[in-house]
């Protein structure tokens, strides 16, 4: 470790639900092909909330205390043997997931699906809410000092909107149903814009993530007071981020011929699905799971302007303010994502 | 009409649930680019087994006496005007829908998904459970004399299996599930070992379906004693034949990362969806609506030899046995195929 | 033919090389299913001015008298029978190819290869220099208010554009080449901006395109005095529109792995491809042959102002002056496009 | 190293052109997920001659000793830490390729392409003409005992042909033109036809190849005495494997519409495109650079017979006489493919 670096750091743990304690810890050394990264900014993500809430989401459970979060941009300032893209001082937003590269999924370039994935706060890996990471350099991505600390870190959930886009082939021309305006839908929207669609519509029941959702572009749909049924096109392409069982039916029901869904909004085990509408149409339906491939262009989409990542930060906190950052959406309706620095 | 053809022809009328009667038709003149054809054999299929007992298909509803049957071969007897792909005496298979050529969907090469189709024994449309039917050249598809009739009829099924196939991307190594070995199973079966695949299970309860699926090169498996859960490998492909929604469950939930699962088999209006599932493995989900563009591969998959469709064919019947053909199928557990045989 | 329309009209018919005369000819009566459309702007495109000169193109040869002209927008003016699409007064952009919508090309989706095409303008078919023409109904695009007449005659170069970044599968963070910044390229490259590219270098050596170029958002480079070599990145997309057999070669040698060239620019018979790098970078290669299923995507990047076509005009003429239109682009570097008012 | 393994092994060492020396090297000893492969049986390549002959391939030198060959297969005798998914006594065929995993390319999926590729016999890399090999698990592919040793060997050429077929989209129904009936033209036509092509041509001039295309199930062609242009139909898919530009040119000239061509044969820097033909008809052209992700699809197709490699096999010899099957081709006109045979 350079002598100017601290040997420990903080970091925000979970102990088990509800029980979250700020903590020294070493900080790491970046191993062969690594860079270190200070930890600038960090986005909560829901998945972040149910653990901290519940302790565990599915099948995975934490079991032994973890650090959360997965959404982090930083400073690099140290390299492990052997780096060759980075200098000390670049600004990087960092993928959470590092996976194998030589299995079947990895080789075949959707290493998302890597079953060896390393993968911030995902139990047992640790996540970021921390002051410092050690890096693979690959998967650290220089972005440009036009995007600030928390765009940087927004790369993440953007990368959820550019492959749901991917998934779906969203193309020029395209008309484009967003269900639900969370951040996910916030960015599903604006980046089905960026790939060109010449109408996406966005629906949701609260007022200020609909009127947030107008200011980046779409079209906003108050759906406690206007069904789904009075949209004024069949969309070629529903990007669904709400994971409520009877908008995904209505949805998937109202699309057009050859039509693509993407769920994306995680939903529970099992949801009816409209199959003679999927057969007489010829529906395509795909799930998302992460990203892969993505930073690239989500830092091109959002260093030209064409996605807008600021305003969706409502709410900001210290490092010792971590719980804080995680219960805040469950009290403040307005609340859209809040954002940890570390470094304060 | 030439003078050596007759003016009327036998035909079977449905003119309501379980009242099917042979009458006399006036012959139809082949009008521009279209070929009269001398119907040689008729593929009975579930589609007209259902408008025959219920008189409707859901929405499809048979108002007025109309004639069933939709897959038909013949001999070209007339040529209309304009014609220019036919010679008097030529064999042919029958596509049994005329799309309009030119709307959106049509001209995107979907043409199955045309909303002005027109298809055989769809309501209001005659089939062609009858001696003779008028059909646009292109539609009428050559056939090579190493193919009889019954096999040239029966390429209206193997269009399905193709189009499946096709929908669910079946390649060279692929490891492929077939749930349900009815008809269209046997032929997507083949199909998808014609299409490359390594391996083909087919699950079904029938004892004589399973032991045809294993002549015909398929891994045939007995669902009333082996759970599916027991596959000896993660399907890439599901194609799945038996509109069952426990089976379409149990059969997704097998798939393998990436894989594609093709819902062919009606099974209602609404299904469950392993939603989790779907969206860990990033499943590919989707319907088929009949078939475009099949016909050229199917044939040559038939006369190359790769896909067997005679040994499909259990009866035969001729024109005036037709509400036999329709019926055996609910009596004789062994029945496969049944073929009406105008001619006769 | 209503009361209200002339029975004649005025239209710019081609003798032979360099001997155009303005004519009365009847005006058409629309068939089933054709408006009748007003002409208010038609294009003039390269190859109107190449029949012009020399009466040929390659194997096609003006034999008998013929209207030039095939980038038309107009004014629904009658109705022929079982039109359902349009009312009089409607404004469209005219697809200039009706294809035949039955053979194997039509029923594929690839209509713009339909061997028995009829094209405006292509030996022996007449274009549209002229001030009425009768259209089959899907082939007049309504085209929103927003849109002026000559944007609307545009949507056909415009489809070039959307066509040729199709092929190229044009996505959000790719870096395009475009080579030649005439008409077609200025297209191509605001095209593939709006497909989302995160960088478009155009080339040229004419200063008032590549000025144009820039004010249209791309990156403009003069290569009489930058060389290709100079290029800051390695495209992924190169959109050749010069047809210089050694800007083929440059531009293809200069190109990122796995990249994909599309050739739109004509450039005769034979060009040199650079062999070796195709194989090792495993570049795609291919040519654009006309468009299909352009129009709806061309309005609707031309309406939402993502594409600009009014600044591509540079010179107005009307009927009378068509031969000028065709020949001020050989006296006039500064020109870009003509367009023909047939109207005035 | 376990004590049963030797402690040196032979191989063959090329020193210069035409100066291969058998010399005594270290048995190497298996790293983290390496295992080390008894090498039972190694093809010989074109590359493997033209490195033997001339110290180089275009920019690639052999500057210091380096071991030639490339497409081995054998018997796994130990195993490095770390390795999940071999026993000792495994047979397998080794990808002789090795990408880094994490480069932008090898995320992609399209690892052939990775700049950092350590690929055997491609200096400074040494290959496998010697008696051990340590190998990345993952890339030491087990292959069942129903394919012999050269036939294992064998799947690398294979694995060109597999690559191709789905460079070209081969699909059933596809009629497919295959230039050059040495090696890897013979395994591509078979390819070819377990992907489903409905016809296979093949052309050569060497009576003993097109007697063996023939065996193997494809129309072979004499193109000494029969043009190119009596091709009974025009190929949907073209496989070039002569590199001769004529071939090129000719046989591009006579695909049919929307064809896809795929340039296999090294035929130097630059060749001939027939452009007006790539334009007009729409053509793909590509090349293929070595392969990703086939080993699998081969082994399927060669265990199940779809694909016959033995027949190639036409003459075997020990490691000691290296140069020999090097030389035998240039001497031979019958021979097809030589095989090393290292434990000999």
């Amino acid at each position: 470790m350079p002598p100017h670096l601290p040997t420990t750091m903080r970091a925000a743990v979970l102990h088990g639900p509800e029980r979250l304690v700020v903590e020294e810890r070493p900080v790491p050394a970046p191993g062969p092909r690594q860079v270190l990264v200070r930890v600038d900014a960090v986005g909560t993500c829901g998945s972040d909330v149910h653990y901290y809430r519940h302790g565990r989401i599915g099948d995975f459970v934490v079991d032994a205390p973890m650090v959360l979060g997965h959404e982090p941009s930083g400073t690099v300032v140290a390299l492990g043997p052997g780096t060759t893209r980075h200098e000390v001082g670049g600004r990087v937003s960092v993928e959470p997931g590092t996976p194998c590269g030589t299995c079947t999924e990895c080789r075949l370039g959707r290493y998302n699906l890597c079953p060896r994935m390393v993968f911030y706060a995902t139990p047992p890996v640790d996540g970021v809410f921390c002051e410092y990471a050690a890096v693979h350099e690959e998967f650290a991505h220089p972005v440009p000092d036009t995007l600030g600390d928390e765009a940087a870190a927004l790369l993440e959930p953007l990368s959820v909107g550019v492959w749901s886009c991917r998934k779906a082939r969203v193309a020029p021309g395209d008309r484009v149903l967003v269900t639900g305006a969370g951040p996910i839908g916030l960015v599903a929207a604006q980046t089905a814009l960026a790939f060109g669609a010449s109408e996406v519509v966005i629906t949701d029941i609260v007022p200020q993530r609909l009127a947030l959702a107008r200011e980046l572009g779409a079209t906003a749909v108050d759906v406690s007071s206007t069904p789904l049924a009075g949209l004024s096109y069949d969309p070629d392409v529903l990007l669904e981020c709400s994971g409520v069982p009877a908008v995904i039916g209505d949805a998937v029901r109202a699309m057009a011929r050859a039509g693509r869904a993407v769920l994306i909004g995680m939903g529970g085990d099992e949801v009816p699905l409209p199959l003679a509408k999927v057969q007489n149409y010829e529906l395509e339906v795909t799930g998302t799971f992460r990203y892969a491939n993505t930073w690239p262009t989500a830092i091109a989409l959002a260093a030209s302007g064409r996605v807008a990542l600021d305003p969706l930060v409502t709410h900001r906190f210290g490092l010792a303010e971590t719980e804080r950052a995680l219960t805040v959406g469950a009290e403040d309706p307005t609340a859209i994502k809040s954002v940890v620095l570390p470094q304060k």
